[in-house]
């Protein structure tokens, strides 16, 4: 008796993949510097721990599906603060972090078999998302020569379809850390309109943005295009809230909101204790989030720059997030990733990485990349550095 | 521009479906009983609230996909306590509430267009996961004549086509209370085995049963299946922790094991606070389930006797859960549930019910009927039930 077809083909991330091999180098007493996952080092605001020790409701009872009202009206203060005045408990639902934000926002617009615009590399886990509802992702291919911004209208437009349903994309992009400028934007924002699709926008690195024109989120366009327009967050990266799972959708479309609203009912409930957590954030002053910037920024400095140092690998500057993709001279990175874990060691430490064609839909393609979270303290870093350096030279000699 | 077609089917959960009528009756001034929801009023364990007062960790990092030890430690001891020793970390996964284990099971054995067999009246969230996921739910029916007990082996193997591809069941269940007996677990493995189907058991309610049988667990017949046998289970109900979301997956089988932790992969994490605060079952007293099994019980009792009091009410007595599904005197209950929160109040209260149609893959079946959630203290039913009692009055008089 066989599990389900989609059971075989949905995909294992590369991003966490690798890691029983990583949990054995640790046992035989290897120190595994984690550049394959997008967990920071960084403390949560400690008034957002805090608020659990005052915890004094019970019973633990179900949250409302579409999120508390605490949660809810704590997101309403964070997008005025920016500028979003239209954004309301009416047109935000919580969901359980960015994840299920994406599977919501696919489910919603795309039915089995429908197409979804992606610009690849893309963030791995909206594979596993089509894959789970039996979306076709159709991807837009974007180049480390061209910094992987977005091609010309004309490229774009080739590869949509009668069965074309929406386009998705993040900004800043995980895994290439590229801001779009308001002009690439613009470009998305004509082609939904022109061709009817829906646009989603994931925005959960919005704050690490390290260029001098300002992050362009759709939310300036909402109101231009009130029904074709969704929003993904998640309070994960912003407040390094990874393990606390919240995030959330948001859109001007009432039937989006309907529609999404009847997914949160589906799982009756996200986390309550949680969502008290999350609901903290109007408690965190801004120098919080900025700090953080500075932080990412300089790390991002000491990578691109460290990396451009070793031979033979090839990047473009990142200009957000924190991650780069990193184009190395082996053949197979995924080998190399493997090989760091089984193989290699330089004073007891190595360095782990995800194989950079798990962010491709032809695993073909990025078969030399692989995607650099720059997670950790600047020390570290140099060290990683210093260890992927000899590893390189190491490996390409065996090879 | 239209959303996809089956946002249009999924179903709102009518558990949960007049929740914004009952929120208009209450700013009206009424008070609503709330026996709509498995939602009781009972406290959570003290020790796993106060878990949270001394919480140190910070960073709130990704929990591993499948579960953290601690949690995967916990479950493992709970299952050694009822004596099943084989359960491990290793055949157990961890999964936010009982609601994405159903959804992993549903996932992981059914293709779109696959049947999956169920006993009718079934837990509404069924329909909607499957619905979710385009698999085809085959009711068997069950009815209040035989205490909703299963039927004849011959009459379940009509419904069995070459698509069948699992065999799902409560016990208890929910909505009806009914707790099988030995024979009729015998005879769903009999049938898994004969026509090389799986079977899923939801076992949420485990610890509520009011019959002087034991409840028999699908975990009794798991060595001697181990490839098609799939426990779905949860910390929601047996701890009062709906609002923590924990439930688990436990099989055999280790593609399904597999299978289930690429799902979970698929949604990064569960919350890390949340199974911090279930892990903490290993120090709550036995005593705690023994006294609600009593407390509900006793509930139960002055329910089932409560409703047969009342003209016209068809019932049969639970076994087990806190549910009752009860037939009323009128020919649309979900009308009869609106017109409750609408139109009708006796001194300013009343009562909100779940319209048992939700229960049922044809709307028209249990249209009569309405599942009673025995959620409160006895003082409220009692009250409840004379409400009922006025308010059926008042309706048949009116219709």
């Amino acid at each position: 008796m066989k599990l389900s077809k989609r059971t075989d083909i949905l995909p294992i991330s590369s991003i966490r993949k690798l890691i029983p091999l990583s949990e054995r180098a640790k046992k035989k007493g290897i120190k595994v510097f984690h550049l394959n996952m997008g967990q920071p080092d960084v403390k949560t605001p400690q008034v957002m721990i805090d608020s659990l020790k005052n915890w004094n409701i019970n019973p633990l009872s179900y949250a409302p599906s579409g999120g508390t009202n605490e949660y809810l009206n704590a997101l309403e203060t964070y997008y005025h603060d920016l500028g979003f005045l239209f954004v309301n408990t009416g047109n935000t639902i919580g969901t359980i972090a960015g994840s299920e934000a994406i599977n919501m926002a696919m489910f919603l617009t795309c039915d089995p078999g429908d197409e979804l615009l992606v610009f690849e590399p893309y963030y791995s886990s909206y594979k596993t998302s089509a894959t789970m509802f039996g979306i076709k992702l159709i991807p837009i291919k974007t180049t480390i020569s061209s910094g992987f911004h977005f091609p010309s209208i004309e490229t774009i437009e080739v590869s949509i379809t009668p069965k074309t349903k929406a386009v998705l994309y993040s900004n800043p992009c995980n895994p290439t850390g590229t801001v779009y400028t308001k002009a690439e934007i613009k470009l998305l924002i004509n082609l939904v309109k022109k061709l009817n699709l829906y646009l989603i926008s994931d925005e959960v690195y919005r704050e690490y943005t390290f260029v001098d024109r300002p992050h362009v989120s759709i939310l300036e366009y909402m109101m231009e295009i009130p029904d074709r327009t969704i929003l993904i967050d998640s309070l994960s990266k912003r407040y390094n809230l990874c393990g606390a799972r919240l995030g959330n959708l948001v859109s001007l479309n009432k039937e989006i909101i309907n529609g999404a609203l009847k997914y949160a009912m589906s799982r009756l409930s996200g986390g309550l204790i949680d969502q008290h957590v999350g609901s903290q954030l109007v408690h965190v002053p801004k120098s919080y989030t900025k700090e953080m910037q500075k932080e990412y920024e300089a790390r991002r400095d000491l990578m691109f720059e460290g990396l451009t140092k070793i031979p033979g690998i090839n990047v473009t500057k990142p200009e957000g997030a924190f991650y780069i993709m990193a184009e190395l001279p082996v053949d197979d990175a995924e080998k190399f990733c493997i090989w760091l874990l089984t193989d290699f060691q330089d004073n007891q430490e190595t360095v782990m990485l995800a194989p950079g064609y798990g962010f491709y839909s032809d695993s073909s393609d990025g078969k030399r990349q692989v995607r650099i979270a720059y997670v950790l303290e600047k020390d570290k870093l140099k060290r990683a550095l210093e260890i992927l350096k000899i590893a390189l030279k190491e490996y390409c000699h065996i090879a």
